[in-house]
């Protein structure tokens, strides 16, 4: 055995490392009650913990409570604030604590996500809701940050790539499903807090989805990626968001989907094409699919509809027809019942049953929520390239 | 022009979702004074701000500042904190605030990192000292989150993958360096933290680095991956660091380089190798490249050396030179002059001249940081593969 006289006391350096690099908070700590937060018990209930001896008040909000709603720590013992609160359905959530108003995340729990330019905390709480987009030990799918050219938009841009188990080490072509997110977010939104890839790692190994690539782009058409703005592309402001407007369809189209059928081993027809978005991403959904017809052969929309009430309404269907002309495999759209974007949901609705654009509608409870969309896909995703 | 007559009115509808998305907190925010921070002034000073009416103390830490001080934020009008801290040298920084002594990131600054368990916000002060790691408008490289099946731990894991600008439209194989992690970090850190991927980037714009492959493994051998223990998989525990001690080297050549010349285009020969880690992965650099002499061309050791005084000397200086006579084409050796691991550093240092393996040595100011880090990488990339 090779190792068996080891040279370098690794685990010796990982302490000293540690020790040497502790903070003088961390060492106080280090003397302080030890903080466990999120905890969860085994009926579901969880409790959450933040230590601060001079706080005067310390409230969280958490993604399933209401719209604003925070509830408050009690200070215990020892400076220990807690809470806890009744049992929650098994499924991912995030929570954010308020220290003195000041959002932050839980500091006990290293699971965070960026949610646009928010970061929160992240609560799995185990169970039949959460194993489909949990890390189960099953194959897993590669996730690519891709830098790409963008000639519609004249900068390099980043995507996000999921390609299947088996896609490194095969030779196999694969269709390619294009996922958008929606306002606020950016190529990272679909990967944390989405799971697409987890969900698709699991659906492929319980063979209920066939092995598939996933395309999430940055639906911001003036961001070269997240966050991220290189010195001389356009910033983000309000103004770009207008006069970018619909260049982002354009880009996705004739920039990225020539890139990934490039680069990548897919089969470049119309049936192995899928696009779906959710909120605005269904919104560019829905103005690519009618923009160019013929490309996708599997649409599918979550939580989205039309806005445009002013919008010329024999214009409008005749697209829709032209798209219904060019053949669609699949026309899905999926709403929560209490969504505040009902309303144009139901134009979408109205307009695919007025053009006869066969498709299926799932209503089911609950509003804008990731906990939706999460459901949506691994939904859709089955559905896909028959 | 296809899109003029717009159907979906996606930014009405990015204004509906965020304001119906915004919290209580949000809320008032928005009534609140706008804080802007970080705010970096021309002559680099920062000035660092936080909201609160309530809080009692706030301070914080950075990188730039040393171990374990703190620098208190002073309260102004309408509940603003501030501080502003002379100018520090163009380069890249994080730092927390900590709200009544609860750790949290800057909440206005969107841009945070992930240090292990920990999390910081990222500060950029833009100059000559940061271009080196910044994002520029140069080609850039993908970096791909690859899940490999280990047989030598018997588990699934997760690695980083840097390919260079061209690798996916192109066809021509590539060299690759094994780059390790210290203490603490896992497969995120040298990009996280590292910004490995943007240092090659620009180096490789520059013509000063050769197109390379960059691996960057999780050198913690019982994870699965960065925080993520799939169920039925060894927990993190201190005893099984030291359980797994030595594990990790023997995955790396036996599972990880194996894999990667199976997957990806690369030059499978020793002068084609790199290895090269920081502190920890320093040791299983020195580990590594004795244990498998043949396999590395290059070997570079960042802050680390020889930690186990009680080992057998005579049996230790006996693998330096039969690693010297499997052909070593740079042995790269650098450190901080302050850093806690000079005495190891020595050791490493007195072995080499010893057992006469020809090495470079550089030593410059500072101690066990990222800035040096980057600093070495950016030194050692360019040395690679002539």
């Amino acid at each position: 055995m090779k190792f068996k006289n080891f040279t370098i006391g690794i685990a010796a350096l990982l302490l000293m490392s540690t020790a040497i690099n502790l903070q003088a908070q961390e060492i106080s700590a280090m003397q302080a009650p030890k903080v466990v937060s999120p905890e969860i018990a085994d009926d579901r209930s969880v409790t959450f913990r933040v230590l601060s001896e001079s706080a005067s008040s310390i409230t969280m909000n958490g993604s399933w409570m209401g719209f604003g709603q925070t509830l408050p720590l009690t200070k215990g013992e020892q400076g220990v604030w807690s809470i806890t609160i009744d049992p929650l359905e098994s499924s991912m959530y995030h929570y954010n604590f308020f220290i003195d108003g000041v959002a932050a995340i839980d500091p006990t729990n290293p699971h965070a996500l960026r949610d646009g330019i928010r970061y929160a905390s992240l609560l799995m709480v185990p169970g039949e809701g959460s194993k489909l987009f949990e890390i189960n030990d099953v194959p897993h799918g590669n996730l690519s940050h891709v830098w790409y050219n963008s000639p519609s938009l004249g900068i390099y841009r980043r995507m996000y790539v999921y390609t299947p188990p088996g896609y490194d080490s095969g030779n196999s072509s694969y269709p390619v499903l294009y996922l958008l997110h929606g306002g606020g977010g950016d190529e990272d939104a679909w990967t944390a807090l989405g799971r697409a890839n987890y969900i698709l790692d699991n659906l492929i190994a319980q063979g209920k989805a066939k092995p598939m690539i996933i395309v999430m782009t940055n639906g911001n058409p003036w961001q070269t990626s997240t966050l991220m703005t290189v010195p001389g592309h356009p910033p983000v402001t309000r103004e770009n968001y207008v006069k970018f407007q619909g260049q982002f369809e354009k880009s996705l189209v004739e920039d990225v989907v020539p890139y990934i059928e490039k680069n990548y081993r897919v089969k470049a027809e119309k049936n192995s094409r899928a696009i779906a978005g959710l909120s605005m991403g269904g919104g560019h959904t829905i103005n690519a699919s009618i923009a160019y017809p013929g490309t996708f052969g599997y649409i599918g929309v979550f939580s989205s509809g039309i806005f445009n009430q002013n919008e010329d309404k024999e214009t409008l269907e005749r697209k829709f027809v032209v798209l219904k002309e060019s053949g669609v495999s699949k026309y899905w759209v999926a709403c929560g019942v209490d969504d505040f974007v009902m309303d144009s949901n139901k134009r979408l609705l109205n307009v695919l049953d007025k053009t006869g654009l066969e498709h299926e509608y799932f209503e089911n409870e609950g509003g804008h929520t990731w906990a939706n969309w999460r459901t949506y896909l691994s939904m859709f995703a089955p559905m896909l390239f028959d």
